[in-house]
């Protein structure tokens, strides 16, 4: 398969299944956090996946290996991203699982079906607002901040979209975590798991996966820590398996 | 100070400033809870402080050796948790500093005056109802399940009776997280601060300790892992260093 690179685009190994993704360095690049969201995250056989906010589409192409789910669709406002990731899902020969559309999380709702979803994941902008910035249109501001959705816009979305007992799966910053909690508790996504990324193990944690499902009663799994290094540089185990090496 | 023990109650030392308490092994003994969560509050100097749900008067009777407190006062709804509590205070001649106060948390909105205290701390009971339970008028029971006030009682207490910017702070179980951060932002306390115990570094947290304060804007830092063991048998240093040794 031959794919088209532009500008100051490059060509990455994922290093699991033989998949690759184009990134652009002036862009975002996908982070740790995808990565883990998409080892923390689970997808029924058959089932039908949506990722808001899908960037490169990191998070559908690898759970596409990770999963036996039928359909991944990832939803891109951004019109550059949701063409680059386009053209990884046809270099991964991934167009009959992986669909990108490009669209606004906030019109996700006229967008596809109401309860249609099985799975929802989302590694959204983590900083609140966009005040200040010197570029608040620029495509890693879009990516890092509140400009053109917030945490209620995409915990909305992903409330209305999901099935009864669906599953919603998000990587955040922890000093969002009671904002987090409240807003999927008000929109019905009842958070169900959760695990703590510590960088090392006496370290304050620097991301938290959580694991909300449509309706269901107020009870929460509190996983073990997952530290990251266990030395300078070097990754934990865990860490490493999650990366599938 | 002499000090008279009834029935099968016995003197615990607790290794710090001297300091003794009465307990009966019939009832509930304080546990690692409480001396987690008396290390992980604070208290200005010249302040009030309100333990709700006291029982021996463990958290109280830790602050005073810990903090500057002017008043610290435990409210027991058990009468001879209470009582005990009270001969502890007499024992340990903290009679200035700390009162125990006997009433239901249900009505401290009616016992105390509004908006009276810096601090409020609770280790309340962790389960939820008591359906079932053999004997749910056991002093046992009544710590543990929520039969006699559940967490609504507790926050609504602590936000009633804390100053504008006061400190609550709370030990808890880790399964009941989402609730607690959902009853306390509702409640007007917004959760600022956490830290999960781990008895293992690689096991699920048994507790949580959850500080809020009254009003403020949500935004929560959460903690370094406090790990309980470093090997079966043998505390951290720094569960050496909370217990004071």
């Amino acid at each position: 398969m031959t794919v088209e690179l532009k500008g100051k685009e490059r060509l990455d190994d994922l290093e699991r299944n033989g998949l690759k993704i184009i990134q652009d360095p002036g862009r975002f690049c996908f982070g740790m956090d995808a990565v883990l969201l998409s080892g923390f995250a689970a997808a029924p056989e058959g089932g039908r996946v949506l990722d808001l906010g899908t960037g490169t589409g990191i998070i559908p192409i690898l759970m596409s290996a990770k999963t036996k789910a039928k359909e991944l669709i990832g939803l891109e406002i951004q019109q550059e991203s949701a063409d680059m990731a386009e053209r990884s899902v046809k270099l991964n020969d991934l167009c009959d699982r992986v669909k990108i559309v490009h669209g606004d999380i906030k019109e996700a709702g006229q967008i596809f079906d109401a309860a249609s979803f099985d799975v929802v994941t989302s590694n959204p902008p983590y900083m609140i607002g966009g005040h200040g910035l010197q570029n608040p249109d620029a495509p890693k501001a879009i990516a890092r901040h509140e400009i053109m959705c917030d945490l209620r816009d995409v915990v909305a979305a992903a409330a209305r979209l999901l099935k009864s007992g669906g599953k919603f799966y998000m990587v955040h910053r922890p000093f969002r975590l009671a904002e987090i909690m409240v807003v999927m508790h008000e929109m019905g996504l009842e958070p169900k798991r959760m695990q703590l990324v510590y960088p090392f193990i006496d370290k304050e944690p620097s991301m938290v996966l959580i694991e909300g499902a449509r309706g269901g009663k107020s009870r929460i799994t509190v996983e073990r820590p997952l530290i990251i290094y266990e030395a300078p540089g070097r990754y934990t185990r865990e860490i490493y398996d999650i990366y599938g090496y």
